[in-house]
């Protein structure tokens, strides 16, 4: 019996790149917007890599998105606004999130489990109309999926056994972690997310508790 | 310019003196469930006075409750079941609060500022009907208001300055605290909060920004 439902956010629920190109056009239309959003989505988990690794302190994702932005506007040869930044504060939910997420919510606790911080997750559910009970997630833990700290800590926040709370990702490798921290897993397909010439995480690769193909169906499946 | 309203919950949003009787009268029908209600929330304050002095480390408030549970339990010669203890997670609100917190909401971010620890408050506030757009308060901090640092927590959370958030509470005593470290404040009485007889925190004791007779007035005057 399923007690809590947490969800990445970043692919899973809204689409990014699409998103950050918008907000990159917008103020700097000298670039190549998508070439920007994936050159900056592409710092992002070797950012992740240096606090999950030790090498520094938590700093929250907002902070790291900050430095990533200014080394990809470096490399396009402008300089960045700051408020840029806030261009992941603004990124559209996949057409099925609202009322998947809303449907789930009747059967469960529902609630982010991103490494975006609580600030970031807030404001971006705010924009986007995402539902949720509590934002857990990277800030929680202080520390970076697919460590196994944040997915215990988003348990231990809700006072729930692993066993009790399902992942629910787009990407096989947080579900990988998930699992192997004792939690239950679903997958939803995001074959869009980086581009039509996506070639990773088109399909499960693990035989997950649920497979669904959108949050609807998911919520259909449990 | 407010940017984000933070709030008290218990007696601020919701009644949990006769709520807590009437779980306390389903499984304990030989007690006086008012004076066992009383006798439990009097205890909240001194178990929390030790974390809060340092005599012990940070605990949830689900544990303090159940700690407490079995004090007043025995006081009264009984013994209480341990799942009583759920009773502060089904308590009803006033009757301003959901629309009055869903009117905060249409204008900035609002979130519980509570010392319930994130599991008490996610499932309270789907019980309650409690909108929010996500939960700070202790477990954030791993303290008890109203040290300095719980509000403080709070506001670092949500990446903004203490200036430009909104304390609301029901108790003079949350406000001077929120007050001295830098935040807005906003009082809304709750006479009955205590029973009939209450004498406390009648009216507010200060000149707080906003004072409003419940969630509805204060939307009104924000």
């Amino acid at each position: 019996m399923i007690k809590a439902f947490i969800f990445d956010v970043f692919g899973t629920c809204v689409d990014w790149r699409t998103s950050v190109a918008r907000e990159v056009a917008a103020v700097l239309p000298q670039v190549d917007a998508l070439a920007f959003a994936d050159a900056w989505r592409a710092e992002y988990d070797p950012a992740m890599a240096r606090v999950r690794e030790g090498n520094r302190g938590y700093i929250a994702l907002d902070d790291l998105h900050l430095e990533n932005l200014k080394t990809v506007a470096a490399r396009f040869g402008v300089v960045a606004p700051d408020n840029l930044n806030a261009a992941w504060e603004r990124l559209d939910p996949w057409s099925d999130v609202t009322s998947g997420l809303s449907r789930l919510k009747q059967k469960a606790i529902i609630a982010p489990c991103s490494n975006g911080s609580i600030a970031l997750m807030t404001r971006l559910a705010r924009y986007a109309g995402l539902p949720s009970d509590c934002i857990l997630g990277a800030e929680i833990a202080r520390d970076y999926k697919p460590k196994p700290a944040v997915y215990l800590a988003a348990c231990a926040a809700l006072r729930l056994d692993p066993s009790e709370v399902m992942m629910v990702a787009a990407h096989n490798g947080d579900l990988h972690a998930a699992r192997a921290t004792g939690l239950k897993t679903g997958f939803i397909p995001r074959p869009t997310e980086y581009g039509p010439a996506q070639t990773t995480d088109l399909s499960a690769d693990a035989d997950w508790d649920v497979i669904a193909h959108d949050f609807n169906d998911l919520a259909d499946k449990v």
